[in-house]
């Protein structure tokens, strides 16, 4: 014991110097970003456009999109906890999710930013594996990660890593897909089963209460999608069923187009497994999110070749009609159930799964 | 008393749905988040682009824009604390800072996205003061705000708001600004006096433990870039001193050039105040955090129009030359003292004012 209060037991801060995990130093812009930024964001994702050192990128448009058609632009922040779960983690997913809304607009993914909220005390070796995985999925997507931003904020501000990624496509001229363009006689696809992401994240959280094999179905869309619109290119509206689920989404369209949509129970796809998953939680699997899934709204007579054109990907394989657009009960979205009845399918109200995305 | 324990006391969670606060609803995707993209961000953003209501923007890119030239992208993650402070907030800060780096890159500032992580608890009528403030920055700095996303994540697992905005400009053909294009000859403009947004915010946060009327200078740089670029459209490097201060930027332009620079201590702009800030607190202002500021490099021969193009405009009164690029030391920021010394200017090591921006 000595007169002096015993500081250190005060406080117990992390170092100011850390090479395992992220201190606020990490944050400053100063010599410490820096080096985060090539030990771990360089060597992942490291191109001409980030290797120039500058706080932007600029970038050629290629050739052919020029003269004609448009720029898409998306943006999504990711929250999803707990970083890793089967079949995929938050990198994955923040590639897929913003590639994947740069497709919904039938644009070609071209490039990507990313700007990482970093917590204070976070694992650089898991960071590292994030950023490897964000890589990865970038290359099956065929876009570039060419500007980004670090911050970092002290412990318990943050929950590890939030990412949000900013996406900028182009849309070739005469593509027009929105959500308000479903029309009257158009039939409703779905590119596979549904609700695996959500049923994944919570087996991952440790909140089933019992065994799954369900993994995540985060995935980039955008090789899929070029085969659905050179079979239909007269596809009306693409969405992905991603928060909030397949009705939450059919609702949306519903809204912007004034249409109503008439789907079947029994032609939804849904793996055995998920659905034997929501019925013991008391989930409605219409409403649990998807991270590799979409909907698309085309004329009766692209139908065929649609189907067929999905079928032959992996990712489409379980593609199939699962209902029509009609004006019966527009702004509506009903559904035939499995007992024959006819139910009115409505948005996601409040929250049933915190941070699924 | 009774039997049973009195679950109520145990956790007092949020109420599921409030008007006045997040909770974690708002973060759904379902119709809580639509309610409240519809009452904040469109009220406070509306625009043709938001208002479709599709997951993406799509965009024609201005005519002249569309046989030559190129994109320019930036992104910037802010995590600034306090969010309101002396002459700004974080909404106003992630427009500018996103502004800004596109103009650094001598881009015309055109479209940006907007992602917001809430925390469960924050006050929407904040929100809403942020989101118009945000609204005025974009109108100042004649960008739309066109795509976005909200998400929401529990009490203790944010610190409020962040706002992550990614920026798409356009550079006009032939028009080539990068940090490794110092030349040796050149000279070293900087557009105002330094330091004050570091010292605004630490004042916000009551660290200072004495009175000052510093207010931050956050604002958008564009129409002050575009005089400068038509009076001196032969510069080579912009560069905002954002996150490590002016000392930092100059070292990174040394890094990218492979040249040395110069600077002298009595030429470089700062407020009175500031400089006593500075002083007691045991700051160098050279490392304090400024978003209203820029370095321009350009050649001698264009340093007379450059001047006086950017002492035209009110954000660029204090404009001046404070150094000189050469080869004496590679590499290497140096500066003349006020006492007639010459020291090495390091770029900033570890953390000296976290969550600046």
């Amino acid at each position: 014991m000595t007169n002096l209060p015993n500081f250190e037991n005060l406080y117990c801060p992390l170092p100011l110097v850390s090479k395992s995990h992220i201190v606020l130093g990490h944050g400053s812009g100063g010599s410490m970003t820096h080096n985060l930024i090539k030990e771990v964001f360089l060597q992942a994702f490291g191109n001409p456009y980030l290797e120039a050192g500058n706080d932007f990128a600029s970038i050629p448009l290629p050739k052919v999109t020029r003269s004609k058609g448009r720029l898409t632009i998306s943006t999504d922040a990711h929250v999803i906890t707990p970083l890793q779960f089967p079949g995929g983690d938050i990198g994955r997913l923040a590639v897929s999710g913003t590639v994947n809304d740069i497709c919904m607009s039938g644009g070609i993914p071209l490039y990507l930013t990313a700007a990482f909220i970093l917590e204070e005390g976070l694992s650089i070796d898991l960071l590292k594996e994030i950023a490897f995985s964000m890589k990865r999925t970038a290359e099956e997507a065929e876009v570039q990660i060419i500007a980004g931003d670090t911050k970092v904020v002290e412990k318990g501000k943050a929950d590890q890593l939030f990412i949000t990624t900013c996406g900028v496509g182009w849309i070739p001229s005469g593509r027009e897909i929105s959500g308000d363009r479903a029309q009257d006689g158009d039939v409703v696809i779905l590119s596979g089963e549904i609700a695996e992401h959500g049923i994944a994240v919570l087996a991952a959280r440790g909140d089933l209460h019992f065994q799954t094999t369900v993994v995540s179905d985060v995935a980039p869309l955008n090789q899929l999608i070029s085969l659905l619109l050179q079979a239909a290119p007269h596809t009306h509206v693409l969405r992905d069923p991603t928060r909030g689920g397949l009705a939450t989404v059919l609702n949306e369209i519903a809204q912007q187009s004034g249409m109503g949509i008439k789907i079947e129970e029994e032609l939804i796809p849904i793996k055995k497994e998920v659905k034997s998953a929501c019925e013991l939680l008391g989930f409605d699997p219409l409403y649990v999110a998807n991270e590799g899934k979409f909907v698309a709204i085309l004329p009766k007579n692209e139908m065929d070749a649609a189907l067929q054109a999905l079928a032959s990907h992996p990712l489409g394989k379980s593609a199939r009609l699962i209902g029509v657009v009609d004006q019966e009960n527009p702004l509506r979205v009903t559904m035939k159930t499995l007992i024959g009845g006819t139910r009115i399918v409505d948005m996601l109200s409040g929250e049933m799964l915190p941070r699924i995305c």
